[in-house]
């Protein structure tokens, strides 16, 4: 019965998945006798947590409950006031807790409070699905680093387009509404100057229902970005260049007057120097980033180790030839067992197309969901966003 | 009901899969009063028919039950009586038949002659199921040609070796055993020489249980097969090298005078037609073909549209590298609208490696089970091998 009532919990925490960066999702579902009598989700950072939300809706039958959470409740004064000292007030009698929180300044005192307080506390209740949904936030409130996914598209062959250059479209709409998505759900969406120039994309969310833009990165050390592209142009998201400070100063200016952010990164070899970049982001609250380069960025990402999880679209295509570019570029490793492995393999079917999801494998020695052990620094001041009441808190679509 | 039975002789029939050639497999299962009283399937070619083993097992509880059959009783005097008369004979009351025999010279009249007879007969049960278990059957009664399956083994990335042409291994162990299950019931194995002369293969079958070796077939235009090599020395089974009327007369001699079967076939651009090289194996009665060759020959078979299926194995891993070769070379088409479309697609997990399998969309007009329409010719004299009574006729594994 515990893991039927979690599962409940987790399956409404991911209502509001890609919406409460950088907090973590969280579904929180109360019982008594039996009977769900209430049940909530944070919807946003700055909104309610999911046990407030549980609460309010039990109102008088929360007395002697039973709450199902999906991560630990919270113990400090944030935004909103501790949830532990809400339960305590309300009688809740029993905590079901799916995993303690990451975050270094809750880390297991929020469970220490509530037996403290007299309340039964079971954990680890289905802890390995609670951290797949928050492995986003688990990754960045440990690491100050955002999680980075690496999508690509290419034939079953191996190909990212033909000998001569064609590549659209290589996969099919359930694909490509697949990575939109996606980029519903990521913080940022990251991609190369060589896509920009090539195929001048939008890099927006275009789905029928809610959908949300996310932050776009362009890593263009040269600032070779045209102030005709759509990135710059349309104004739909918010817009970084990462430059480095051998770019231009009149070619950053103008980016800057045309009204897009031009950041000046450290550099590596002559180009931006993406572990900078990315730290960057995180230290702004950027949880996620989402990776959608060529051949040159994907390779720049994976030698660099940046990489935690990828979303591998394949479509059921063969276009052959010696020279046609696959998603990887560079040099390459010399030997089959100095590869790059992906683990924690899955595979769907997406009306024809394939898509394969894995993990890459860690080679700095963090466990599989891309901790970086507790830091222990203080909280983290998100500049990011303006945080406000939910405007939309409803069930939404989510993968 | 009448599905549950049919399952089960779909599944006994697939006992022998890869033993019966160039017959289709068939299972019977002979019911009577809800009670399974006879089950049979055909173990080899010049054996006897399913529904004969299927009949000795009831004895004289044939009578009046129904028998459900994978594929139509023949109704023809080949190599074992007719089973219809059999059927007959027995007294069985019905026939629950999943397809008609694709073979022109049984093409219905079976079914006809039990009506005759006064047997009710029940067509198309599971019929899509049994088509597929007799995919080579099917191409090859119709089109006198091998059912013609690609495997191919890359890494995630698209590589089948990295840029300083290291291939070992690729895939898993769990990989590597599913291509022997594979070896285990094609008929044959065809690779091209730059296989060989790189890895110097045995293209036998390697399990622990019952296995069988495949012919072997070398695509070696110019006779550059080496005396040394395992295909030629090891007499572990037959080996083809197929070669054009250029190849050197002494080479030729050489490796006639090793023990193998040099063909020499017509030429096209200076090399072995593929097509003429497989219509001579149809002709021999080689049913189906496992083609395991490099990115020449996968590029040649898929350019003339010789491929029924693919095996795609996947290794999670990535190699890089915009000079590390994919499986398929040649020049590649320009446009992905102008790419082989592979179809029917599934995807399978093997240890952390990723199988995906499926079927060439057709562009030569043949239906989805690779049939040529019915051709009428007369039966085929299989000359390919001595049929003597089964040597094991037990369930085997299966794929």
């Amino acid at each position: 019965m515990d893991e039927q009532y979690m599962r409940q919990a987790l399956h409404i925490a991911q209502y509001a998945a890609g919406r409460t960066s950088p907090n973590p999702v969280v579904g929180a579902v109360l019982v008594r006798n039996g009977r769900v009598v209430g049940q909530g989700w944070h919807c946003q950072a700055g909104a309610p947590h999911a046990e407030i939300n549980a609460l309010k809706q039990a109102g008088e039958l929360a007395r002697g409950a039973t709450i199902y959470v999906t991560l630990e409740p919270c113990s400090h004064h944030g935004k909103t006031g501790p949830c532990t000292e809400a339960l305590i007030r309300a009688g809740v009698s029993k905590a079901v807790v799916a995993m303690t929180d990451p975050n270094p300044v809750v880390a297991g005192q929020g469970l220490d409070k509530l037996r403290a307080a007299g309340i039964e506390v079971v954990e680890g209740v289905l802890a390995a699905e609670a951290a797949k949904i928050n492995e986003v936030f688990i990754k960045w409130i440990t690491c100050r680093f955002p999680f980075v996914a690496l999508k690509t598209a290419m034939t079953l062959d191996g190909k990212i387009a033909t000998c001569q250059g064609n590549s659209q479209w290589i996969t099919n709409a359930a694909s490509r509404r697949r990575v939109h998505e996606y980029r519903n759900i990521y913080d940022a969406i990251m991609v190369g100057i060589g896509t920009v120039l090539a195929d001048n994309p939008a890099l927006t969310t275009r789905l029928p229902e809610d959908s949300r833009n996310p932050l776009r990165v362009i890593v263009d050390s040269q600032a070779r970005t045209p102030l005709s592209a759509q990135v710059v142009r349309d104004q739909l998201a918010p817009t970084i260049i990462a430059v480095t400070a051998q770019a231009p100063a009149e070619k950053v200016e103008a980016l800057r007057a045309a009204g897009v952010e031009v950041l000046t990164v450290a550099a590596k070899d002559g180009r931006v120097n993406l572990r900078e970049l990315l730290k960057i982001l995180g230290a702004r609250c950027i949880t996620s980033v989402l990776a959608e380069g060529g051949a040159t960025l994907n390779a720049a990402m994976i030698n660099s180790n940046l990489v935690d999880k990828v979303y591998w679209f394949i479509a059921p295509k063969f276009v052959g030839g010696c020279l046609a570019p696959g998603p990887i570029g560079g040099a390459g490793v010399n030997l089959i067992d100095e590869g790059y492995s992906v683990e924690d393999i899955s595979s769907e079917i997406l009306a024809g197309d394939i898509l394969i999801s894995g993990y890459l494998r860690n080679r700095e020695g963090r466990d599989v969901y891309r901790t970086c052990g507790r830091t222990g620094e203080s909280e983290i001041n998100c500049t990011r966003r303006e945080i406000g009441p939910p405007d939309h808190c409803g069930p939404r679509n989510h993968v």
